[in-house]
């Protein structure tokens, strides 16, 4: 950490931030410009609060040396996180291909979806059972009922479960049908979620939250690392801006630069990313070009009747023709589908 | 609502959305211009889904005409709502000044705090005992210890209580020793957090998160309102803007909005929305002059020792000051401090 | 044009709105649900500025029906725009690749440049000659020399040229030099000097401002076509959002997203988007799998040495690895490089 | 400034950048933590570019140490800056009150607003000759012959004028004709406008721009300071965020802070900020409460009739209102209206 003095810091002031570096254990190094005094902390590797420093008199700025997580990062292990999923590599050569309704709504709907997504070759069926939404008026989904429709759809296709969790006291009850347990978007930095997750060893599906930055996003795995838990797999899903054309703006950018600064599995989200059934197939193509280990795609066999992001969700059809488009970009990157 | 159909969109197309209004029970309106048609929904005052809509094949837009939250309304309730905390009107003519630490670090530094803000005016204790932190390895709170704490200092002080909740699971916890519960910023649209809350009848401060626009900061209080609790204080401190001068951006205008759209009060808190100490003061004088109804200020025995928000902290002295600074401002808009 | 009028809009408000329709030479059609009352605009086709309606009284809100622009979209004209420069078609099956330094530092800086991109197969120069700097002590570029420079640098390499414009004085000089002339990201709604390059029939490459919406970008190439030049080119280059890690966010759904709704060509900027020399690849991948139509990259003899950009520009090596591996993608997409 | 290196720097790379700092005359001080190599430059005052640090090899971050902007800062010159226009102290006091329609559109109505405006308490009178409008297809004003219009409301009712100018080439004309030449929030990054308008001595009102930054924003002022004009008033009139319910978000915290760091007056422009005529009187009366030296409303005599912004502007009435309602928040701020 570097404490940078306001150019009128006085002689007390620096004194008080280079006492403040020794009672934390730490040796203070000196800097003095011709305008202003740098104060650096030389230390015992020990991650150390900014505000710690901020709060105190003539402390201009306080400028982080050592990236605030650990157990998530590149440097403490360098090579790539694999997790296994019913024999499935998250995070291995093949692209991990999810894909379903946004909500269970009945037996038939889903089976339908599971049915032909496990035909056009996803490993996966995404859906929820228990669904965040923004009107208190809206559907909310079947709850455990919906769990037992997923596992019915699992047991004749053969695909493994992703499904959300909005609150610590379902985790047993979601351990109990689910192969992959998502955190949502509005839930990323919900702590008594993370710690709930982070305490089993289901992997774990963290999205994005809306307006997260990397590094809180990487925080908040942390949070379920340091808790035990090391399945983590990321999603990116498209992040709030002021551009309004699509539902949101896939920072694609974070796909790639998290891929170097992470060694977790990284998904992306083109559906709930751009809200535009026609985007979903390019952002898919985008997705995979920009090294992602796999993607998940709402799929519904009837969008226009669907309770919740119709508008998204792909017909089975078109998504038939998009698993076809993808193998070309996916074997250009060195990958399979 | 109102369906804007293609510039292409074909008589089966429009026919769709004909038939999917019909079968919702509303009746259509058609409108053919020029270029494109636009079928309006003369309704039964219900509201529907957009997406129920979007998902159609030949839809350009769909345009709410109707806004989403109802109970949370002035259309719906004209009349101010005051909340009554302990004999004081949350809404009323006086501004509720709510100030203390961050973090409950313990009972010297929160009575210290206690005793210094009451005496300068102060009619509520804020302070955080369960603390959402960005950081497993940042300091938590000392949970059930800290409120205790506070109780203690409400006996002491004749401060009422505001503290943060993290978890359905803490619900009765907390309502057994605060006066009124907060909603913080990662949680405004944690569903499970909104109803546990809404089943009560405690007062709930809600802040607006960090990326949630007017119209979802609403639609909470309209979880906690629909849930059966009437007593919602909106708190606005801040949204997440490119700006990185401060902590947060402060959208003052949302304010003066929000006590037109809705007749909840509003409290501004002027510590998160900076982050910088220096602009407590101006950014508390803004807050009244905008119409809210309170102020939510950390303030700190000793800011350069806290283990939380030290540098957005004040200290008692210049809290004192900021009270007396704020009389002229409260008189000008016809209310008292 | 739909306007939507308030819960509470009294007949005479009603009536001023149907004035004012019929004033502007439409018929209005009237739609009077059980809470609000609407009146849509039956047209002539011609565009109205909803700003006129916004503005009187008893008005809730404004939706347009048609697309603010007109000759930048598919709608006008299906076929996708092909802009011929010296025998190469932008925007037809080859990726046009415009490489080269920020700024145009020296005829040796440039020449070896222009050599190797030449050598690794892009067939555009890039380079500045005027530079807009946010700081009045930053090199600023060297003027008209640089230009010569540059056109050294085609007689030799036959590359052809793009450099940035900054005041309208300056179209005759520059239309003397370069085969493109560049619209900078500051100066997207600069209309002085949309209108000065709209009167020249030469190709602009028009950046997306930092932060402008999609609708406002194409509403800035439709000051150039409805000036009279039809030679647009479009530039997502990244836009401004609370994300830091990257200097700017590319959004790539955009690209996919302007190449349905326009006919232009459009290009990607992976330096600029990303400001870090190793995104630069992924992103120029991710380009193509987007479906854009070109690239524009910094590419620096010695980038530690650069005056500008250098953290974003890649060495000779690297963009030659990087032609290399775009070859497999652009394949996957129906394209050559 | 300070060079991070990265966590595997190697000596050779640490060595590239010591290097550097002595060939541009600094002299390198080094600080080797456990995990990371420091350097900073021990400097000679001069501010060096960051990008040259940035593109060498293993380094991380780079961080500033001085503020970009030097004429614009309060280091630099710590006593305000009072602007005298026809006798007006502009950054003294008195709250400079402008006002007038967005657009002169006839000579009727300019007057009309004028003779208003003045009459309420107003000092200058606000009005654009020459608009910058996102569709080429909208009234663009009425040039030379609306600064004539404007030249007479003078005469009339002795206000002074403000109004935008959008080209280099209309320096002189304007200074012909204005008091106050405005630079607009879509050109407030037009180094050639601003380079202009910095050779003259003519007061210019600085409109932040919708995406730039409080730093873009002094740098901008810099510009035009660093050419010789020492007359810079800065306007804060909204920035884009990703909330829609107005117009843009106005930064309140900005104009206090600008305050600060600055000693150029700060004005307020409610109108554009919010985009809502309700909104125009809460954020004027907030803009003084934060600080700000002047407010710049939009008043039109008729403005439902308005070719451009009706929607925010005032009406006369209303205007008159708020002037009145301004007294008590001038007085408890220790200013007048």
């Amino acid at each position: 950490m570097i404490v940078v003095m306001k150019y009128d810091a006085t002689a007390k002031q620096i004194g008080g931030v280079i006492k403040r570096i020794e009672e934390l254990g730490f040796k203070p190094h000196m800097s003095t410009g011709e305008k202003k005094t740098i104060v650096g902390m030389v230390g015992n590797g020990k991650k150390v609060d900014p505000d710690l420093f901020m709060a105190l008199d003539g402390v201009d700025a306080v400028v982080p040396v050592l990236k605030p997580f650990k157990l998530a990062s590149r440097e403490f292990k360098s090579e790539p996180t694999i997790i296994d999923v019913n024999g499935f590599q998250i995070g291995g050569k093949q692209i991990a291909v999810m894909a379903g309704p946004c909500s269970v709504e009945s037996l038939e709907q889903t089976m339908e979806a599971a049915v032909r997504v496990a035909k056009a070759g996803a490993r996966f069926l995404r859906g929820g059972a228990f669904k965040p939404r923004s009107s208190p008026y809206a559907f909310q989904g079947l709850g455990e009922e919906g769990l037992k429709i997923m596992a019915k759809c699992r047991e004749e296709t053969g695909l493994s479960l992703v499904t959300e969790i909005m609150s610590p006291q379902h985790v047993d009850l979601l351990c109990k049908y689910t192969d992959i347990i998502q955190i949502g978007v509005r839930n990323m930095q919900n702590y008594s979620l993370l710690e709930a997750v982070g305490k089993t060893t289901i992997p774990v599906l963290l999205k994005r939250g809306l307006m997260s930055t990397i590094e809180e996003w990487l925080m908040s795995a942390e949070y379920i690392l340091a808790n035990g838990n090391p399945n983590v797999i990321l999603c990116e899903r498209g992040i709030r801006t002021f551009e309004k054309y699509t539902r949101n703006t896939l920072d694609i950018a974070a796909v790639s630069l998290v891929k170097n600064l992470s060694h977790l599995p990284v998904v992306v989200d083109p559906s709930h990313a751009t809200g535009i059934r026609d985007l979903v197939g390019p952002m898919s193509r985008v997705g995979i070009a920009a090294g992602a280990d796999g993607l998940i795609i709402e799929v519904h066999p009837e969008p226009d009747k669907a309770l919740s992001d119709g508008a998204q969700s792909l017909y089975p059809d078109q998504f038939d023709d998009l698993m076809l488009s993808l193998n070309g970009i996916a074997e250009a990157m060195g990958r399979t589908i």
